[in-house]
């Protein structure tokens, strides 16, 4: 199946703000076995939008648009649908009552511009969007499809697996794609890939593998399409061979999702003090619903005072080894457990950047040390030059060993 | 001036990388004050770039193109340019010479790759890059221009500005462009839409208004182009006016950013403790360089026990008023001004959601407390359904109110 993507929006143009759609719409369809052939942007009018769908229908099977449906941009992207299927606009009850349900905590704010939301084009299946106010839209010609999601990413990061994917399974049953990921930690990408070689030249020609670097781990991906999905299993476990040695994890989960689903299964309970992270960590654990249930709190020591007062790091040690230590991870891991009452604790104490970097402590370098009920210990990193990769490294390192710990424990 | 872009690359249809170049070209072409009239992406193939580029030629007086340069992209882009301008590859010696230069250093690293990089359609003028060994391509056709740029984005993000912008310039003297950007609070977009609808009634046809919605605010922008340059100055006066009463800025500074910024001019010290925002708050602070200077730290106190231990939140008042009440958040306040020794400090206590909401306390429920010299205040909002942007939104308000009140002391 082949498929196009439409991005509706004069900011799109302007440059003022990245599509990330288009990616997120195309590594979707890539995992379905679909092949993303084109990618276009215009503008928020109903020629622009005609002009990319009658293209976009040209080359594709599935063409699949965001934007231009929200209640300030005049709905230019339904004219445009309405006017491409020759059909008119029409209120939708089914649809009304959606937005009265998704207004139902605060009905005063289903307002005029809201209620405009309940009109689409005639001839289209709305999909729910349990997000936000514009429902998505699904359109079928000559067995082409037609597909409009929201512009706002967060919501058409919803439709698009809840609403539009397993419709789209059952349109082309015959798609047929296999993959495995990977998530490889604490490796450069570039000495990944050196020791993945040999792996690489005896992978089957129809199998392919990707290297996605994130801060704090790279992920791989094989993909086997049509035939080769037999021969993906084979793959999977040569890699697993290749890999041996080296910290890995099957799966796309991110680190904090992979981090709480151990921390709830285990039962332990877990805090943290930071002082280079400024609160990161605390922010991952926190961003997956239940974590409370292991969570029990987090110490920002950015200030020297802080870390003395409220962690009970010695001052003498401050002031002899300096806040980037391992005397001082220490304590802050300990100071943690002690206030918070957690189990276990993790520290971060580092240089982030852009300033604050010496010759012997150059901007990167962190100590990060892990309490528990038998003591702790702690270990010197050096990650990046930019204080948002130093951050976002950090974090994850600290999260997976904190995790590691608890594990053994 | 009509511009459109065309971005080559399997790996961007594949959802594998994201596509910066495209924004990055259009933001600067906004700047310039030409118009993107449409971004394409297409595939590493002869007859998809053909196809693009023949598509842009007929609607846009620019054309600019990246990617599909590399010597293992076996030069697919000089190959389709060479056909679309009828003419051939060939050898060009000044091209050689910046290659020779570029790898002075390391002469043994030309090799035969590079040098088919000196070899490029015989009607273009090269464009010397010097971060990188594929030279930019400027060519011209009936008033229409081609420009050709490498697809890594650091060596586009140097060639567009030094060698293609100053020559876009030359070749459109008419272009001309003016904005001005509102940062608005508080208030949703739909809302902030139907106040704004007497302002959009009166706004010359010729200026543009662009709303682009954010967790937390909503920017607005008024674009101005050619002769309309010259009322946009009054338009901005009479936007300011229809904005009365509510809370905005001039500027599209991030709110992190831009509270960075009056708290180190400000000279005060802050601190935070967080229960629903999770560290989020101590994160956004921290994400600054900086920060040092004003942020002491934070306390995520998460489980009660922390709020009682660490912040000194009243055990009596958690039991009767529940954890997400004014008392608390006052208390939160208090207390982390307490531990940190901080001038000011704001809490948060609040339901993030999915789960924990009640009838009286839905989720979307967050008290926001500010302490500071002369007493605490707290306040009771209503955010969203959604964990992430309750969040978010708790987040930024906080951050918001808490340099306001710093500002006002």
């Amino acid at each position: 199946m082949k498929a196009a993507i439409i991005t509706i929006g004069d900011e799109i143009l302007l440059g003022q703000i990245l599509d990330t759609n288009s990616q997120f719409i195309a590594r979707e369809l890539t995992k379905l076995g679909a092949d993303t052939v084109e990618m276009r942007s215009v503008g928020d009018t109903r020629a622009e939008i005609l002009s990319a769908l009658e293209g976009a229908f040209k080359i594709a099977d599935t063409v699949i648009i965001t934007g231009g449906l929200g209640p300030t941009k005049d709905d230019i992207t339904k004219n445009a649908l309405a006017e491409f299927f020759h059909t008119s606009l029409e209120f939708n009850p089914q649809v009304y009552t959606w937005l009265e349900e998704l207004f139902a905590a605060n009905p005063a704010r289903l307002n005029a511009y809201n209620k405009t939301q309940a009109v689409l084009p005639a001839c289209c299946t709305p999909l729910r969007n349990l997000k936000g106010s514009a429902c998505g839209m699904w359109f079928e010609r000559n067995g082409k499809i037609v597909v409009s999601l929201p512009g706002v990413p967060f919501e058409t990061e919803y439709l698009l697996p809840a609403e539009v994917l397993p419709r789209l399974k059952q349109q082309f049953p015959q798609l047929q794609l296999s993959y495995q990921v990977f998530t490889v930690y604490d490796i450069p990408e570039a000495e990944l890939a050196m020791r993945l070689e040999p792996f690489e030249r005896t992978l089957s020609a129809d199998i392919k593998l990707a290297y996605l670097p994130s801060p704090g781990f790279v992920r791989l991906r094989l993909t086997a399409k049509g035939q080769a999905v037999e021969k993906l299993p084979v793959a999977t476990a040569e890699l697993q061979r290749a890999l041996t040695g080296l910290s890995f994890t099957l799966g796309e989960e991110s680190t904090e999702d992979f981090c709480a689903k151990q921390l709830q299964k285990l039962g332990r309970t877990v805090a943290c003090a930071e002082s280079c992270t400024g609160g990161n960590i605390a922010r991952l654990i926190t961003s997956v619903p239940g974590a409370s249930s292991y969570f029990l709190g987090g110490i920002v020591s950015y200030a020297n005072e802080v870390k003395i007062n409220v962690l009970g790091v010695n001052k003498k040690d401050l002031e002899t080894y300096g806040a980037v230590s391992e005397q001082v991870a220490l304590q802050m891991a300990e100071g943690a457990r002690r206030v918070t009452g957690a189990e276990f604790a993790v520290s971060t104490t580092g240089v982030a950047g852009p300033d604050g970097g010496t010759p012997e402590k150059p901007v990167g370098t962190v100590w990060i040390a892990v309490a528990g009920p038998h003591g702790a210990i702690a270990k010197k990193f050096l990650f990046s030059r930019t204080r948002e990769r130093n951050i976002g490294k950090a974090s994850v390192t600290a999260l997976r060993w904190l995790v590691q710990v608890v594990q053994k424990a």
